[in-house]
């Protein structure tokens, strides 16, 4: 692996000028009218051989990683110039780093044998990262050009669900015997030319593939060469089944701060190894797609996907959230007479609804926290309870107070401040109770509380504020 | 370090077990009424000698990580139980793993002597991470028994900001000479008893401690014993400045796949190493802090802290929140006189302002997203705006008609149809123009765009959502 001091500051630099380059040629472009092929070959024609060849060669200087970044900043016109530009047999290891969506771009540039070079030069496991996005004749392509243990562990890495260790596990072990001397070892790995990426411990095992333990390379370099590795070996470590969650693997990670970890199957034989790696990668992912969902999008957007596809990504949180604010609607609507009476309900209930939603939001993100933690047990959920009630009621006459204010201070009104004052202490124990309830009822259901947790209580404490609301108000201060 | 397969359900079948003893006694507890003491005290002097014993010795079994995890887990008085029954010498490694808020507590519950001789067990720069929660006599105190270098190195690590790579390194490197041979090396390394957690490779340095390359252990491995180090080492790496962006670094980390990578200050000089631990860590921090910002929350809430404490930890989210619901509020109130003829306008008018606040965050969403990945340059966000515009007209004609026939199906009036879907057309493309232009220019002041857009959309779109359909109504409907 190439690691540069200046990898960043060079591919910063290249896509500045990349850029430049792009944006000169295309108002060139604009101004013809050869409509015959497609933008990118056009744009294309327009540089000259000197300039194409100058950007090959800074390409090739950048690391896969910083090739991604720059494919991703481009609009796709400019992004597929610049990836016939890339050398095909480093095609595969970019085809991992970019994102989903921009993979998808790629991928459907290229011809059936340009994919199929590309998938060759990778790893098993990465090929099975990318399968998904291949099509189906590509795949059986490249499966027949594998040998037979790697069709196997190909197999094997397909099979698992994408959340599990199974999918991020690889398959680049050190594997040796117990019954030798850390000298036979070290002989041994000497004969490598090198080690895979992340071998911080050797894997031990016996003939039948069944998982001993751990030699951490570190010991090895600290232990007297004529001692058995039986004897220097951790025998006491953390692994991991491949159908287990990737989340509870992460943590694991985390918590005891892993490099890397074998991957033991039911039957205790070794079938593939977790690297820290994999760990940050997957642990970015899972937060680039917290954050998604929490914004409303479906999944990752190409920044410069087409209007109709970004539309198609975001439909369904609208679709919701317009069902939610029809009911809301009709809450309000079944006081309509109350609001021909005193106007001033319009103006003020909208207040009550937002800083309800504003206040249950708190307490979910709060509670959704702890259960990700596993923090909440049967036994100190009734404590939780209790303390955000007693949240709510302080808020309640803090807040309820100044908005109560607010009212007299705008209508002149004592009753209509106490009302309103009334209102938010109600509505924030609505969002405080719904606040705890809804994720730990999902919890309970089995269902990620993370997901539509927040949907719910802004849903429940709209159309409940101003239900409250104008229903106190048609009760004291209409006739 | 150790490492356990059985390590995780141990430490959930204690937390069980734990809660269940406490739970028992605490009963007998609220029976009586001693209160001369602090409860977790009383609670304790129930716990009879053998329980006690049993307890201790479990808790000495498990690894630090999940003794935190129980602390975090248990409400106070059983927590400060819990830590009392923990070994003096392992205080220090528990409270760097256990939560800010929940470290305030344990903190609080120890005296100088106990915090001195916690802080004494830790290396220099764990003890820099847990400095800024000890009163100020601790720090004196450990100053004092540190080695010249070690005192050293603690200003240097205390004098960084917090989100630097000054603050995130260590000081456990293992520092070799480029003119001696790789026995020479292998035979350095057998002498020591073991070597530092995450030693990937070895780190080059000249006599003035200038920083010469790096000698990664699995090129030591592979590589014949009487090669010179300055012959196998590798020249062209990643390295870090102590006072460069801890995000940055951990994004450098992330691409590259790095285990460690030394940190040079600005005249070439090796002050320390940066590993993949500390950055999972940093990960995670971060991400967790977006979270609890997203959901209004000043900062990591304890969750059995105090109602009073909790209250102040979310109230400024609140106050902003209802400074612009009094906006909004304040601009439904100048159209009084329209609602009073036309009260439809009330019920409808939430629908606006709410669809627009979504749509408005998922644009924020992407755009922040795409700003924290560094894919925006000036030419592009012309593109982009382009493109959300097209976004917003598309899902303004889409939602727009459908509101407006839910509009006309409720209150029969075409009318009140059409003016419903032209607000909603104006206010979805209000929500795409400043989704697109917050973040921009939030970025180009020099703000994080990820703090505050959210509010500031959803006040926008609110308020704007109201003037836009109200104003419309009261052109249109109202006589």
């Amino acid at each position: 692996m190439e690691q540069r001091a200046e990898t960043i500051h060079l591919r910063d630099q290249l896509l500045q000028q990349l850029t430049e380059l792009l944006r000169r040629h295309r108002r060139t472009e604009e101004a013809g009218d050869d409509h015959g092929r497609p933008p990118h070959e056009r744009l294309k024609d327009l540089l000259d051989r000197h300039e194409l060849d100058q950007l090959r060669h800074e390409l090739d200087r950048l690391h896969p990683a910083d090739v991604a970044y720059i494919l991703e900043a481009l609009p796709l016109d400019e992004r597929l110039i610049v990836w016939d530009l890339v050398k095909t047999e480093r095609d595969g290891e970019i085809l991992l780093e970019v994102s989903d969506a921009v993979r998808e771009t790629l991928i459907a540039s290229m011809d059936e044998d340009e994919l199929v070079a590309a998938a060759e030069q990778l790893d098993t496991d990465e090929i099975a990262d990318l399968a998904p996005d291949l099509p189906r004749e590509v795949i059986q392509d490249v499966f027949k050009s594998l040998s037979v243990e790697e069709r196997q562990q190909l197999r094997a890495a397909m099979s698992y669900a994408e959340d599990s260790v199974g999918a991020l596990m690889d398959f680049d072990m050190v594997e040796i015997r117990e019954d030798v001397t850390l000298e036979v070892v070290l002989r041994y790995l000497r004969r490598l030319d090198e080690l895979p990426d992340h071998t911080d411990q050797l894997f031990v095992v016996d003939r039948a593939a069944q998982f001993k333990g751990l030699l951490p390379v570190n010991r090895l370099l600290v232990s007297p060469p004529e001692g058995l590795v039986a004897d220097v070996m951790v025998r006491d470590f953390v692994q991991f089944n491949p159908s287990e969650n990737a989340q509870d693997a992460a943590a694991a990670f985390e918590r005891y701060d892993l490099v890397s970890a074998p991957v033991v199957d039911d039957d205790g034989r070794l079938v593939g190894r977790m690297t820290v790696n994999a760990v940050v990668d997957y642990i970015r992912q899972a937060q680039d797609a917290e954050m998604l969902t929490a914004g409303g999008l479906r999944e990752d957007e190409d920044l410069f996907a087409s209007v109709w596809k970004s539309v198609k990504n975001r439909w369904t949180w609208l679709a919701v959230n317009l069902v939610t604010a029809f009911i809301a609607s009709r809450v309000i609507g079944a006081f309509e007479h109350s609001i021909a009476q005193l106007v001033a309900l319009a103006a003020l209930m909208p207040i009550i609804a937002g800083i309800g939603g504003n206040s249950g939001n708190q307490t979910i993100t709060m509670i959704v926290r702890a259960l990700a933690l596993g923090q909440i047990s049967g036994d100190n959920a009734r404590k939780l309870f209790i303390k955000e009630l007693g949240v709510s009621v302080l808020n309640g006459v803090i807040w309820g107070s100044v908005v109560g204010l607010f009212a007299f201070l705008i209508y002149h009104s004592w009753a209509l401040g106490f009302v309103m004052t009334a209102a938010m202490l109600l509505n924030l124990l609505l969002a405080g109770v719904m606040g705890v309830s809804i994720p730990l009822l999902m919890e309970k259901l089995g269902r990620d509380p993370a997901l539509g947790s927040s949907v719910l209580i802004t849903a429940i404490t709209d159309s409940g504020g101003f239900f409250i609301f104008l229903g106190l108000a048609t009760l004291f201060l209409v006739r």
